[in-house]
């Protein structure tokens, strides 16, 4: 080893996990899959169709669609976008996704939430063909992800008629892919999550174990949370709490996922407020191995994975 | 207060939780409910149906299957139970569930596991009905239970034209019923869970985080186990690991709930075998408050929890 590359390795390697860089690799690598596709299969059948869904004209719905839909361009999908009135009914609203479900262009359905109250959430989401379900909120899908064991089945040889679904949740499904591309081993971790939401906390729960990770799940009801905290070897918070993680919470080594996305005053700024997450970044970054911040961390790989979801049921389509 | 009523209070209360006692008082609940809806709605309507399926002599599942009979017997169902030869082929199975969907008299189906190997569990279980997949193993019924906030959402007065399920897993229902009628306080609680499969340690967490207990789930691949237990205010095993818990990993006053059901070498038996749990019961006893012995502690909830599963479904079709 020459004395440059020496001194080069010994330099402190960045704590930062930074999800912009690694949401922009699952992009890519996703385009380049749907090249590939659209090589093989022709452009008609080979385009992987993304449909998503707002009702009502809510400013964060809208700029989340309008996010997805630039995304799903550059990944060189089909993008669907129905635009309804916020008065639409739940009838209304239900045909249009069984349109959806029988089109077989789409192969991700996204319906953009939160609903106005007058239309049942879960009425709409179990509607949605659990193959098309790219958000994982349906059912049979967060069921699917809440057993395990069925691989093992699929190995020993039995008949194995039925597809496996893809389609798990986002937000989880990127806090696991940061991890897993930051090298950080979870089997055998003793896991903190802080939050036990169906978006993130359960899901991600569930995905944990089934990496052999020994989850202990916060919320709030947990006495001593701060004791659990110094314990973990990964914490992952999700509670929407300003830095409600403090940085003497976390063990020396320790590996911190932040999925808040919160607020908080700052005199300095000209809008008065800055982004925050859920954990005290700056004190945290003393202890933990690796953090990822707020902005910049969890928050663009939501979409990445979405377009991943989306090519797996492309994929799975073409395959039948 | 009388001296002799004092010197009564004063004794040692029971440390065991009488698992048999309490599957007894499920059932004759379970009964006089099933009384009062004959009555209500007449003999035809008012029974509930329970199905059972098996596949295969196997005589473990022959006892199971029996004694499910029997159970729903007393309790007043009608009681249907199809045998079917080792050899039997999927598709065949497949029309006999979908038979039992049909049939109105039919509440719960339950078909015995395991399956020959040339049949596809999964299959079938996902083609049994979520109203009357009465093991709860369906990915639907698995789905709901690992999902919160639904209950919330209807307090808040918005549409509800869906029916939820009743349909859990029995045995970790069976446990949860035991601390509740043992008045343990699970909100807010450190419960330690050894074992996450899908019959037992899976449904388990979600019940538990469901009733606000801090869970922390354990496994083959859990570090320092017995440190985790030591902290618990509830250890729940089921692992399926002779005498697994020691002693002194149960902190004073913990309540222990021991799932596993285990053979273990005796020489002073004429069998050479005895029964025992996935905890070392006698020396447990020390410090637990409260623990469940093997046999007689989870082992009788299994089938009671089965019997309210099923009259809880034929309540629901009663109320259509």
């Amino acid at each position: 080893m020459t004395p440059s590359v020496m001194a080069l390795s010994t330099s402190a390697p960045s704590k930062k996990i930074d999800g912009k860089a690694i949401a922009q690799a699952v992009r890519e690598e996703v385009a380049s899959e749907v090249a590939e596709l659209k090589r093989i299969h022709g452009e008609a059948a080979g385009t992987p169709g993304l449909a998503v869904v707002q009702v009502g004209g809510r400013l964060d719905s809208a700029t989340y669609v309008n996010m997805k839909e630039k995304v799903a361009g550059e990944c060189g999908f089909l993008s669907l976008k129905t635009l309804l009135d916020e008065k639409t009914e739940e009838k209304e609203l239900l045909s249009i996704v069984q349109g959806l479900n029988a089109d077989p262009r789409v192969d991700g359905i996204l319906v953009q939430l939160p609903l106005p109250d007058h239309i049942n959430q879960k009425v709409i989401l179990e509607a949605i063909s659990v193959g098309k379900d790219v958000d994982g909120f349906h059912p049979q899908n967060v069921g699917n992800l809440a057993r395990i064991g069925e691989e093992l089945r699929q190995q020993r040889g039995a008949p194995f008629s039925y597809k496996v679904s893809n389609n798990n949740a986002c937000t989880p499904l990127g806090c696991i892919e940061l991890l897993e591309r930051s090298g950080v081993e979870m089997s055998g971790a003793d896991v903190v999550v802080l939050g036990r939401s169906n978006i993130v906390g359960l899901p991600l729960a569930m995905m944990l174990i089934h990496r052999n990770a020994t989850l202990t799940l916060c919320h709030s009801r947990t006495k001593d949370i701060a004791e659990k905290c110094k314990r973990a070897d990964i914490i992952i918070a999700a509670i929407g709490q300003p830095e409600f993680v403090k940085g003497d919470w976390i063990k020396e080594g320790a590996v911190v996922i932040d999925v808040g996305v919160n607020f908080k005053d700052d005199p300095k700024r000209k809008s008065g407020k800055r982004m925050c997450g859920d954990v005290d970044y700056k004190a945290a970054m003393a202890n933990a191995s690796l953090i990822t911040p707020v902005p910049g961390g969890v928050g663009p790989m939501t979409i990445a994975m979405l377009m991943r979801n989306t090519v797996e049921n492309a994929k799975l389509r073409l395959a039948e």
